[in-house]
């Protein structure tokens, strides 16, 4: 893999004491230039104070750092909660010499419980200090709550002689069916963009990856894409050609990163795409999709290793998407296991069960009711997500 | 508790070979007389064959016999499932002497095998030699898949100095979001009534108990609710008071029955009751209440007797009901959790973490958007309900 490295960005992480075990916990992205940036936020009707306030500060189109932290997620802490995120950003503007306006703020962790902002401004100045061009790892690391592996994608691309650098930061783990942006992820380049193509470009990206997973049907009160554009590179996302390549690009890293938070979806022991086809319209298909990977009898069937389509057809069934259920095809990988809504024998299913034992395979539906498709990508439901989630707080 | 028993009727159970291990798997209730009948089912559109064949059965609002079986759902069997469980009903006819029309089936297991009709056949005589005025108790030991305890229960009301007797009879433990109707449920009364009277009873007492639980949020393929009333008390729903009578009764029996498989949900501790009021009307309040009811995250969080608020207000969040969520407020039975959407500190969370280690306590969110309200009955979610489910088949 290459260096995760953008021409024009630093960052690093120190572990404030917000998390309990000493582990890095509040991280730092800064442009050496102010750049262009582009945000996507929760659809939850419950959103942070970071968000509220990342919300407000995007309208003007332009960020220079980002500061985020674990163990915390500033929700639900009402008007100190705004405070405490404004504070965080005041104190980053001050270690880092930049104007407060040009700081957006990101937090993760524990709901309802006030942040502790002096602990943050205490690490700040060595924050400043860690800050180094390839630091993206480690922001990568602090920003980790029940993740078992920090995420993290870099790609290049050229147009004639020039290149242009992506490099991507995100975490997942629970609380995962992102409406309109999942958890945080951060993106920095070095193309030069307008605020609003930046933006439309961010939400076709986040359309395919973030809005296409699921780990437990959750829509988290966090959820903060947050992409940045610092024009060092020379390239303008105007340029001929331009517009196209940084999408694929920005597609491809959002992709990788959204299937790398279902794989590390908490507890997962299995990375399922749920691909449905043949359905009226692409809503159809995309609720049938959902419907069927937030299934806890299928997850639980998928963790099992268990071939048991019934429950896959019962899931369909409740979808509330006009269905024949004596149309409906299924398919483990390439092998038939409902044809017309009926079983295909104990052979097709022993074949299934071989796709089921590996670690990423392919649910395949088709509902026969017209040209439309949706793949949603989701893992399986084991003792170990309850574990966690039973225990999380304590 | 008084012996569920009912004037002119008698019930029993046998061992057909459906279930491993031997137990009782295939049971019957006839009445002396055809009875007056009202169903409600599954709206799940995967529809097994015993209710696809009962709906078309029960429009002549008669029944004589009900024959239900655990251990195959007879579900995703396609023409083969429907013509087994004909046979099924004119096997119960021949053995009882009565006619093929006036016998109604049910099934529940595994989806998307052939019943074994030949070994129900074999078991038909000795099930009606079985049937005996007590024998409830054995159709509802019969009808159990995962449920650790049979459900069961009798009232008995009066209008002067005539008394009539209702009893009934449920199994539940997963894929419990019913939705109409709920897994299966015989209830039995000699009290008379035309059908349609009968049926507008029947749906009234589903609404308010088996359509307000859920388990998992999965909706079956076999939920079947069937009301046979014999008549043989001499009493009419039509007769002065009786109708109001017979609606307490019928409502109390359905809700302690609905109780019960939340009680007894797959690997469920704890019975929680999450009741919504504040909302600007009844489908707002039961949507808010079924997103809380269904959440892994607020699951868990009950499973492990944590007193995360933070989730319950996420869950709201994302219900797709408009919210302020700076004016909501959250109690744990009657201690308050959060006020105006901000959790109320240490002290209420350690009195709320008493009701917490209870086996039944009720969540009231409080939405302060207007005047309705609704409950929906929930259970926590352990690892025991991954560990059962991944292993359902094996």
């Amino acid at each position: 893999m290459m260096k995760l490295q953008v021409p024009g960005f630093v960052a690093g992480a120190v572990a404030a004491g917000l998390k309990k075990g000493g582990d890095k916990d509040l991280g730092m992205i800064l442009s050496e230039v102010p750049a262009c940036a582009a945000g996507v936020f929760t659809t939850n009707q419950v959103q942070a104070a970071p968000v509220l306030l990342d919300k407000k500060k995007i309208k003007s189109g332009r960020c220079q750092a980002i500061v985020a932290n674990s163990g915390n997620a500033n929700a639900c802490t009402g008007k100190r909660g705004i405070e405490d995120a404004e504070a965080v950003a005041r104190a980053a503007a001050i270690a880092l010499g930049i104007p407060e306006e040009l700081v957006l703020v990101a937090s993760t962790g524990v709901i309802g419980q006030s942040l502790n902002v002096s602990a943050i401004e205490a690490a700040m100045p060595e924050l400043a200090r860690q800050l180094n061009p390839t630091g993206l790892h480690d922001i990568a690391q602090a920003i980790m709550t029940t993740d078992t592996f920090p995420k993290t994608v870099t790609k290049q691309g050229s147009i004639g002689d020039k290149t242009f650098t992506v490099a991507a930061v995100a975490k997942g783990a629970g609380m995962i069916l992102p409406n309109m942006a999942t958890m945080l992820c951060f993106i920095c380049t070095d193309i030069a963009a307008e605020p609003d193509l930046l933006g439309q470009s961010l939400k076709d990206a986040v359309a395919e990856s973030f809005n296409a997973i699921t780990v437990d049907g959750e829509t988290s009160t966090n959820d903060t894409v947050l992409l940045l554009a610092n024009g060092l590179s020379g390239q303008n996302i105007e340029d001929a050609g331009c517009a196209e390549a940084f999408q694929r690009i920005l597609n491809d890293i959002l992709f990788t990163l959204a299937l790398q938070i279902v794989q590390d979806g908490e507890g997962a022991t299995k990375l399922v795409s749920i691909h449905v086809k043949g359905a009226s319209s692409k809503a159809d298909a995309k609720r049938v999709a959902y419907t069927v990977a937030n299934s806890p009898l299928v997850k639980t069937a998928l963790f099992g290793e268990d071939a048991n389509w019934g429950r896959i057809m019962a899931a369909v069934g409740r979808a509330g998407v006009p269905v024949n259920p004596e149309r409906i095809d299924i398919y483990f990988d390439d092998v038939c296991m409902v044809k017309d809504g009926q079983g295909c024998g104990r052979q097709a299913e022993e074949a299934a069960t071989k796709a089921l034992k590996t670690d990423r395979f392919t649910i395949s539906i088709d509902l026969m009711m017209g040209t439309k498709g949706s793949t949603v990508h989701t893992c399986d439901l084991s003792p170990d997500y309850v574990r966690i989630n039973a225990n999380y707080r304590s």
